[in-house]
């Protein structure tokens, strides 16, 4: 994925979208050297299949609700919660109301996801979440 | 600083402390091995000095208003915004309104902040913070 990698000092806007949401669809905020940072918009009941990342990620929810599953549990959280997974483990997410999430995936050192298991490229991830 | 390594899979709180703003400290959220999280709390007027850490940082304004002064130019960041910064990018942030924001700090590979330039521990940061 060719996405520009951002600049140092570069401001991003990561507020509820509210009424905008519906016309939203998951997109890289941006990406740099040690990580890469993603918004995903989630109509109710759609989601992220289950799979693993190689470097670390923590899974902040903006707006609406999600379910995280994860480590044999699932945990629903509200805006303004996150979780933070190790990397490698296996997870998969769902919007329980209509939600938007920042996804921190920190990058293995060649600048890749490093996707493990169940691998996803970003723009399958985007599809399977719209 | 001998703060818990966090469980994969915790769920965080970061949602906006309101009125429990006063009686708040900046506290870190949790570390793991490849990353920290720390609310910090600023009350008008109130920030840290000019540091640097050695890896890449995000800041996010939580509540509040906050302006991050780096690569020469001061930026204003209202609740819902956030400021990428690379590793070893020095940089500095007041509180224009009272204000709590989420730092995510990448850990260099000794789980350690290496701070660089005008290092500062955790303890002195939340202290000169406060």
């Amino acid at each position: 994925m060719a996405l520009p990698h951002a600049t140092s000092g570069q401001v991003i806007d990561v507020r509820p979208l509210g009424d905008k949401m519906t016309e939203a669809v998951s997109h890289a905020l941006f990406k740099a050297e040690q990580l890469e940072l993603i918004r995903l918009v989630l109509p109710r009941g759609k989601g992220m299949p289950e799979h693993a990342v190689q470097g670390a990620v923590t899974i902040q929810c903006l707006e609406g609700s999600i379910e995280v599953h994860a480590h044999q549990k699932t945990q629903r959280l509200q805006a303004g919660e996150l979780v933070y997974l190790a990397g490698g483990e296996p997870h998969a997410v769902q919007a329980v109301d209509n939600a938007s999430v920042l996804l921190t995936i920190l990058l293995a050192h060649n600048g890749n996801h490093g996707f493990a298991g169940n691998a996803l490229t970003q723009s399958e991830m985007a599809h399977r979440a719209s």
